[in-house]
């Protein structure tokens, strides 16, 4: 096996696709969004991309069979835009491993014909979220204006950090070398896997790309989720009323 | 030295071989099977693989002569069955160096016509265990039928977080490279090293391979090791009724 | 992308040009310097650096773009003096990282004909300064002699751990490749951004090179660290009175 | 600058010369050994090995220069008997620096016609010493046979983990590689600098190359150390008799 080892699975043709990258990070907002386009339409696996700067472990089917860990490209159609959705399980897992592996993400992007690229993922607000933004980051001032009326929020100073990850870097070295690409990153605690922040997310991008898709299932799985962060309040408000002395001081706990 | 360097210790001709593979991991159970047929059978050892992926270390022998960390492969007939067995101190100490590795072992199974590898390891229950189950997954479904006709246990969602390490690679990398792959791990506490663990194992190697091996020394390691669980179970007796207030309450300490 | 990829953003013709590094260390101390050099003075982008080596990152600036993480150069005259400045959001992030990008930027230097290098940073004593000392080390006993006429402290075993990252290495690499360099560190405390170690090592420069600078902007920066340094001495005073016995003790706390 | 830059300083012709390596480890042991070699006899500066394996750092003279960290090798000679003097502030940072490393060291002692090795270092038991054994362990059990004679101690399962880093591989790749190697190591408590152990080192290896060499100053470097070992123990007893009920209970303090 290379460095990088890339299983040509189909080669469809695509008419003027944007690639749309979901890995797992925070809140696995990307991850989440990614898998719900998946389950939602109809798909053709095209690539598996293995690689020795990903963990160096297989996954057990639920037949127990066992697959390399990989991450792979889809293409499907959302309302006639064709897409090249990217996920997996992991990142690389250093840093040299993420330049690498996103390298390889974009040639394969630049081989089936993509101009626009969406890298999703989630930023961390550390508290309960109400109301849902989508904040973004984009290479040009255009894509920025574009994505802004589509309700994206740019925020001076934020995220605090600059992006990390397979996202930033799809972001940074796919602006470098020409593609219109953003990040486009959900609102989200932090703390939990976060369906509605997804949703948020698969908002703006229906109105970017003018397709539709159906939340249902993304909803009852926030409701699921709902119901465990009801149960962790709950639990905190008791701990809270035995151990401390009121709500005022609570506003400087981190 | 190379990257990796691979003394080439004898080139016998082996008929339709198997890999069994069994490195230090959880519970030790892959190495203590690995060990156990190495010495209730003649063998020959037939490489050593050294790798600036394993640790910058000598081990140091009863005559005071010194042996640069490496990993073993050794020839030998399980009733007729030939095998090669691999086996050693230590695993890679990087993930580059896991896929490097692995890659090597399957250039070396390859050149002996292996055929069918059978990775060995331990999968931790978190709790001391009765009934010794062994859990398996294989490359393809065919030798998932076969493997659970002799008694392994294909569960769903198990291993939970997948499998890592050489053994895990094995599966992935040699299922992909066309073996005949599997990853048998026998439950233990992941506490101790667990020789009735290992004798799990082999009983289903002992059943999939048609050989058999005699069990005393193993059987004895596993009574020294009982009475080591035991002086442990009655010291925490102990300090559960000094400190707990009853048994109930136990249960749901990890 | 190659393992460092360099952006020839202007090709200007320098007359003598010295480096100056200040990339983010101790107090900031350097990158401080840096930056207040190319806010007084006008300034041109010759390179811009990118590398695997530094974090898989970008930033985003406030009218929402994107850019990727990047060490980058700007020419500047100081008073007729042509210098380069070397600044940057980060280090390289390993040790090999730190050779290799170290040698690319020395590289770059000797293509504009640099002779002098100037790396900068802090020295962190631990404790809240009155008097702000400059300590240096250089590649010779020559650059020592004159730094030392300009006031530059060289102390016996110290730093005591002697220099790392970009700055040593801009000091032993650029020695052994004929560079005159030298490392010239603000005294400070180590725990805060350092305005006023900024301001010692420029004046030093000021006597070196020959030029002047406005300070206000530094001194209006060191004036508003002054005021959290208050509130943080206040804070301790007032815990160190509920707590501590008496201020002899309060020495040996570190 | 290359992975492994060697700096050819004096290539004096040495007779049958033997490589004695002192590098940073537990105790300082073999660091002292090589020291006060260099001390005690006129050495010759004859390779210094720079490499991005060691730290990216620069140590500072007393005179204000900087050095950037390398490891030497200095020739000697013994009463007669050619040494290659291998020492340094740092040893390589990560596992696959430790083999580059290590094979440069011995492709340079095969330079200068090197057939015995003798790495020294120190073996730590955890307590303060009375009897300072040499452990040691070798390529050949000619060799063993050997040190045997000279009151080296070659005891079963010791050291219990094996021999790591530069010491373990001199004996390790060098003896692979067909050298005379063995590594003595000084019993020592593995908590402080312990010039009695090197003491201890250093006459076995007057027996063995058949040299003598002054020991004062070493002595009253263990003299100093010694008051520093008595006034540890006094405030371990008197903290002892403060909080414990009874010497006996201390055996089982780690």
């Amino acid at each position: 096996m290379d460095e990088i080892d890339i299983d040509i699975v189909a080669n469809p043709d695509l008419e003027s696709p944007v690639l749309i990258e979901g890995l797992p990070g925070v809140g696995h907002v990307g991850k989440l969004v990614a898998e719900h386009l998946l389950e939602e339409k109809e798909s053709e696996l095209v690539r598996r991309v293995y690689s020795e700067y990903l963990p160096p472990q297989v996954s057990v089917g639920d037949d127990g069979t066992a697959a390399l860990v990989c991450v792979e490209l889809h293409a499907l159609t959302l309302d006639g835009q064709d897409v090249l959705v990217l996920t997996g399980d992991y990142q690389a897992q250093d840093n040299v491993g993420h330049y690498r592996l996103t390298n390889a993400f974009l040639d394969i992007a630049e081989e089936f014909g993509v101009e626009r690229v969406f890298a999703l993922g989630g930023v961390p607000t550390g508290e309960l979220i109400e109301e849902y933004a989508v904040l973004g980051a984009a290479a040009t001032t255009e894509f920025v204006d574009e994505l802004e009326g589509a309700g994206v929020e740019f925020r001076e100073d934020e995220p605090a950090g600059g992006i990390v990850g397979t996202s930033g870097l799809l972001l940074g070295l796919g602006g470098r070398r020409g593609f219109e690409a953003t990040c486009l990153m959900g609102e989200t605690s932090g703390y939990l896997v976060d369906p509605k922040s997804a949703q948020a997310v698969l908002e703006i991008l229906q109105k970017v790309l003018d397709f539709e898709v159906d939340f249902s299932s993304l909803e009852e799985r926030a409701e699921e989720m709902e119901e465990v962060v009801n149960k962790i309040e709950e639990m905190e408000s008791q701990s809270q009323q035995a151990s401390l002395p009121s709500d005022d001081d609570l506003r400087y706990i981190g």
